[in-house]
């Protein structure tokens, strides 16, 4: 008979960690129900109002019923319209055959699952999004961690991505816009880091989740160049601010999506049809509303930025995109995980351990600015009441 | 650089064969381009109007803009309601710990990933559901196939069940109501398959989507057991008639709901709220809409079956639960995928063939009967016709 405390689980099972940001939104949770107001500055969770068309059509599609199955690859209109709008932007023309609709976040797992076999190397730039060490410890893989220099604020540089080929590895994922940076890479270094995997036969994910709300630096997207190892995924979460829907997809080479979509296929059959159709009418919408999005957080990142450089204790580097700031503690002479704590603790304000993006930023803290304005503004206002109080007293 | 015919996937890549019917939902889809009528008797898909608070709270979730991230383990409330159901019909409390929200097909994999390891061997009793194979195969796992007899209604017995023992195996799946066969386990048979898995350390998947319309023997649910090494699966998909909605569960102990929690958050950190709430108000309604589906279902499945028995051609056995029929086609002499072939580009009816349930079932075929009803009606008078034209002109 089996003993509860030592159930035999998986070597998958047994690697599972999970994303940190979801642990410290339980633990808020639990102070709220206890009836405390909590500040969350934890999790990419955008308050913005999403565009009315997007609930318009969802609701239209639950009112005429649309609750049967769709295609594995995703609807057919809403693969097309994305093709259509990358089209517009890129060299060359991206089919619905190249489009598939998945939660982004799964799409990283689907991605190494796919061209990785345990054990093999995957390159991460750190800091990075969690998920990726997440999913490659989940799945067993060699994880090489290249740090990005804080002193060149944290940019992609040609020097990082040749030690990345040094490591011989099987893939590689890049993410810019970058969370939790902020960075935007250079089109000459990402267009160097692409031409390289290809040269070398390695595969490459391009995370573009955060691309259409740069603010910074401009945006140069991966999806125009013709290189059949390349993966590249987006979200509807953050351009349209709503991750609830969990909606994303990839661009990929004919081969690679009809792979995507037999995982898609295997694993959970297919996606919703209300939800697509609400983000195919977002698409409509996706200028106009990218536009007012960007002028919005490139306004709140500079007053907070602002705010936090008030502080003579704790130091950040300007982002060139939403949603976060990427700030150091170390003068506070706390870990970031006892900081985290503490404010959460003393100050009913949330946020993620910068330890989270790779071990070694145990001096740095993440703060999403993407809530509720107002409750952006006091919870920014509480972390810097804790960090002035805290090294008051301990000074 | 690389050839994109021979793009180095990795072996889960390469061992991707997804699910048979969406290649038919495809295909059929190929001929409603071309502006054919097409009778859909391949997937399950339910046509029975959902109820209507489902619609409605969902709709209410997003007026309210509940489009925020959610606990990667689903909605409090949500695990809360589910286990209260099942402690109401079980001999055990079941709390919301012991509950996690997931799309059912996805609940698949993820169990599969967190107890066994590649070259792992699993148990199967055939005909079974697609996905365990396609899972299966995708994880690298050794399928042990245990055939149930067409003699005994493909009922499960002592026998198979010592058999699949006999195997040694990691974990086994048991699916009652059945898919394809709409067979019903003997509570009897079904204690004894989960105590033997309990003393051996055997992981046991109970898949009980189809439970609450199983209309003939009484159905046996194992979530009443307590048994660490065993997994409840079900999913809102069939009983509310909605699986675009995509959203399901799992019941299992604290130590395991815990792990498929974590792996929720790594795979797609969680499930929409809006779904959630809908499935949530759908519960309220379970026990009555319950209670018309299966009378629906059951008249519907006796009256398809009374039509095939007319030709002397086709055999069935008579179903304890819906979707399908599961029709023994020996005697047509064609083999099943030329069947599905031939009947759905001469007759425009889809059909699943028999072999995806199972290899050495390619002399059957199934029929899902729980589409619109005039359509079903239609598909099966033109399964009948294609069947007695085929016969006629090859004897």
């Amino acid at each position: 008979m089996t003993n509860i405390d030592s159930l035999p689980f998986s070597a998958r099972g047994n690697a599972l960690i999970g994303q940190e940001m979801f642990k410290v939104l339980d633990n808020a949770k639990k102070l709220e129900l206890d009836g405390k107001k909590v500040f969350h500055l934890e999790l990419g969770s955008p308050r913005m109002p999403p565009p009315e068309e997007i609930f318009q059509e969802t609701i239209k599609a639950l009112e005429n019923k649309l609750t049967g199955y769709t295609s594995s690859s995703g609807l057919l209109e809403l693969r097309e319209e994305i093709g259509r709008q990358y089209s517009l932007n890129q060299k060359k023309i991206i089919s619905s055959e190249e489009v598939v609709i998945s939660p982004a976040n799964l799409l990283v797992s689907q991605f190494m699952d796919l061209v990785c076999d345990k054990g093999d190397r995957i390159v991460l730039f750190s800091p990075f999004f969690p998920t990726y060490l997440a999913a490659s410890s989940y799945i067993g893989l060699d994880v090489q961690d290249i740090p990005l220099s804080v002193k060149d604020g944290f940019d992609l540089s040609i020097e990082a991505v040749d030690k990345s080929l040094a490591t011989h590895p099987r893939a590689i994922i890049v993410n810019s816009a970058n969370n939790p940076t902020g960075r935007v890479y250079s089109q000459n270094v990402l267009e160097y880091l692409a031409k390289k995997c290809n040269e070398l036969g390695i595969w490459l994910l391009s995370d573009e989740t955060y691309a259409s709300i740069a603010f910074g630096r401009p945006f140069f997207s991966l999806a125009g160049l013709d290189y059949p190892q390349l993966v590249v995924i987006s979200s509807f979460s953050k351009i349209f601010s709503i991750p609830g829907f969990r909606t994303g997809y990839a661009i990929a080479n004919k081969k690679v999506a009809e792979k995507l979509s037999l995982s898609n296929s295997t694993l959970f059959s297919c996606a919703p049809a209300f939800t697509q159709l609400g983000c195919l009418a977002g698409l409509m919408q996706l200028q106009e509303y990218g536009d007012k999005l960007k002028l919005h957080y490139q306004k709140t990142s500079k007053e907070i930025a602002k705010i936090i450089r008030r502080s003579s204790v704790l130091e950040i580097i300007e982002p060139d995109s939403a949603f976060y700031l990427f700030v150091d503690i170390s003068q506070t002479c706390l870990k970031d995980t006892e900081f985290c704590e503490l404010l959460l603790s003393e100050k009913h304000t949330a946020t993620t351990p910068g330890s989270s993006f790779g071990k070694q930023f145990d001096n740095f803290v993440r703060i999403a600015i993407c809530g509720n304005i107002e409750d952006v503004q006091e919870g920014v206002n509480r972390f810097m009441a804790f960090v002035e109080e805290y090294t008051a007293k301990n000074t």
